[in-house]
């Protein structure tokens, strides 16, 4: 299902990969709430994964209280899963406890912290991070999405989360359980010709899979009863600063919550 | 052996969950290939993980090739594990697919590509593909570690790999069958109580954690024989431009392979 008909299935296999190739995003949840227990889990796989240099550049936000995911829907794009959901995660660039840490042991600054390396630690760090935690979530058979919108009104986020300077919400992830009969198919992504490269990368070969892959997407489109094109939908992002719905602003406010980006 | 001695391992479990929670890294590697049938299942668990707007701004280079792996070893801090892997991937923010893709059907520009949040969504898109591939490898019976250091020298890891402008190098990493007998033990990290929040953030009662982490990870390291303390590796990254390693020019590098940071 992630490529097509065209895809033999590898013989490595594992109850893993299983796992993962079974990825779908899940937007319609039960009201059931998820246990602190199942939580602890969540934030364990997460802490597991690996962090550049041990530093662990990130914290997280659980938001169960319906007020505040209610208002953060708003800030993230009027979404109403977010609403729906039991549990909201709020996944943190966090460079705050790192600074502490720094100046409290005797260093006059953390001057470190200031540049675009920095900002990329913790990026990746959340990242990996959470991406452990979905995972987990979905072995447990919960559903998740990743919430980018998060990042459209970021400062007003940081307020209703009471966030310090040098911490930043890179993304939400919606965590509760699947409502029944409504789930959504697995979606074919790029042939792995495009994205995979040997020695050297390439950019040329890549528009022959990517115009296989229109029409694999536009027939899973389709059924779903959606206007199809990858294409169009990448233009629609990128051709214009006002595909990024309010998120050219990121830098400042990146700047503005202590990130200097140096 | 994630948190020492004090914590209870979740009522809730699967084999993802194992998997995760028993990652360590693993840089000893014997000199058995990775199969083509391999990459291809690490490849499409990678694909398998969410990426935003299924715009899929990543690629990879799998390097295999000696030569070629060890001039990217010396440029990544002069490592040995990244010679002695018989597999380095080289995971890529790619925008240059999504701007070709853009232009091409008639958008004058692909000016949204220009701006902080287009890098940030190849990041975390690259970050999350990279980690289900590390975590599937390790569910094969494969070792991996990641590589921050490929952004020490990005722009002649770059020209290595042959990347056009705007795509990135992020990191890199290697893949292989462990060295028995040499397994690193399981990393601590800080205690949940410290990246854990419930409805807001708060700073100031992580500190008694790290405290007590500070001691955990002691005890772990003297065992290693290695000298001690969280809190001194912390400051000796962040307390000090030097401590980037040249990583501090990664925003000129950035801006020279075509990611304006706007």
């Amino acid at each position: 299902m992630r490529y097509g008909a065209g895809f033999e299935v590898p013989g490595e296999w594992s109850a893993v990969l299983e796992q993962q190739l079974a990825h779908r995003s899940v937007r319609g949840y039960r009201a059931e709430a998820v246990s602190d227990e199942t939580l602890a889990a969540l934030v364990a796989a997460a802490q597991s994964a690996p962090t550049s240099g041990n530093l662990q550049l990130w914290s997280v936000v659980a938001v169960r209280d319906d007020g505040r995911r209610a208002r953060l829907a708003e800030l993230a794009g009027d979404q109403q899963f977010i609403v729906d959901a039991p549990l909201l995660l709020v996944w943190l660039a966090d460079l705050a406890r790192a600074r502490q840490v720094t100046t409290e042991i005797g260093s006059a600054t953390a001057e470190g912290a200031d540049f675009v390396e920095a900002a990329l630690l913790s990026f990746i760090d959340v990242a990996l991070a959470a991406q452990n935690a979905s995972l987990a979530a979905e072995s447990l058979g919960l559903g998740t999405v990743f919430v980018g919108a998060i990042r459209n009104r970021p400062l007003e986020v940081a307020e209703e989360l009471g966030l310090p300077p040098n911490v930043f919400p890179v993304f939400g992830l919606t965590v509760g359980h699947p409502e029944l009969g409504n789930e959504a198919a697995v979606k074919p992504r790029l042939p792995q010709q495009a994205v995979l490269h040997h020695e050297q990368y390439a950019l040329e070969p890549q528009l022959a899979h990517v115009e296989a892959y229109e029409e694999l997407l536009n027939a899973f489109y389709a059924t779903a009863g959606l206007p199809g094109s990858w294409v169009k939908r990448v233009a629609h992002r990128f051709g214009s600063v006002a595909g990024l719905k309010g998120r050219e602003h990121l830098r400042g406010a990146l700047r503005t919550q202590g990130f200097e980006l140096r």
